[in-house]
């Protein structure tokens, strides 16, 4: 995948990230594309919003996209690195590609999926790294939390 | 963790995967103790019933728990090897210790949990592994979609 498709699709991750920071959450966002590029599912960290742990941003998209066969082809885009967790949710259910937005605030298993033949697809954008600095300066506790860094 | 102890947890799991099954689901259950012994959530796979292909059995527990400062300590009771999702997740959020009913009818990420320091006491529970065994033989399809084999 180019550049350009990485960041046109980048920018509904965005979008959910902005979404969840103006209702007070963590501004981490996620899309889940399907293989012919229509937009299977989409959301963002909802830990603050919910109450709710299981909800970082790639399984609220990946709960938004409901019950699929298949996930060949699929392409998980997400505003930052994904966790463990979420990348654990890659490997398992088999997603193609992960379009990231930055890993520079926050390193997670993107290197592990690419030994696995995970396509990824760094974008390195400056947007997504400016909201998570910001967010992590104000609310350093909470980011620890939601990494589970204690 | 002595094997009295963890059999003694497990039966929390299996009766949540019972109830799964009860209603038409995936007979997959877990539960979520505190370094103290107190339960602090359970919950079984949820893919049929909430056409929420997300609430894996571990997830399900994970997300009952609500947020957590900490999770050091804690033990994720699973009446099934934990996939790649939710090992993901116990490697992120630092779970102590997986106590797993059975890894015979499927062998998901323990072995690299256990290389991560993430201590694993599998009990080889009969009933565990026949639960999995007659819902494989009945419904195949719904069981490699929830593992993402396709």
């Amino acid at each position: 995948m180019d550049q350009a498709q990485a960041r046109t699709w980048l920018t509904t991750a965005v979008e959910e990230a902005r979404s969840g920071l103006a209702e007070g959450g963590i501004p981490i966002g996620a899309a889940l594309y399907g293989a012919d590029g229509t937009l299977l599912g989409r959301g963002h960290n909802r830990r603050v919003q919910d109450g709710d742990p299981s909800l970082h941003a790639e399984t609220a998209a990946f709960r938004a996209a409901g019950r699929q066969r298949s996930y060949r082809g699929t392409t998980m885009v997400t505003t930052l690195s994904p966790c463990w967790y979420c990348s654990g949710l890659v490997r398992q259910f088999g997603i193609s590609r992960v379009v990231i937005g930055e890993a520079v605030t926050f390193h997670g298993g993107h290197d592990w999926l690419a030994e696995h033949g995970v396509e990824i697809v760094l974008v390195d954008d400056a947007e997504c790294a400016g909201l998570m600095r910001a967010f992590i300066a104000e609310h350093p506790a909470l980011w620890h939390e939601d990494i589970g860094v204690n």
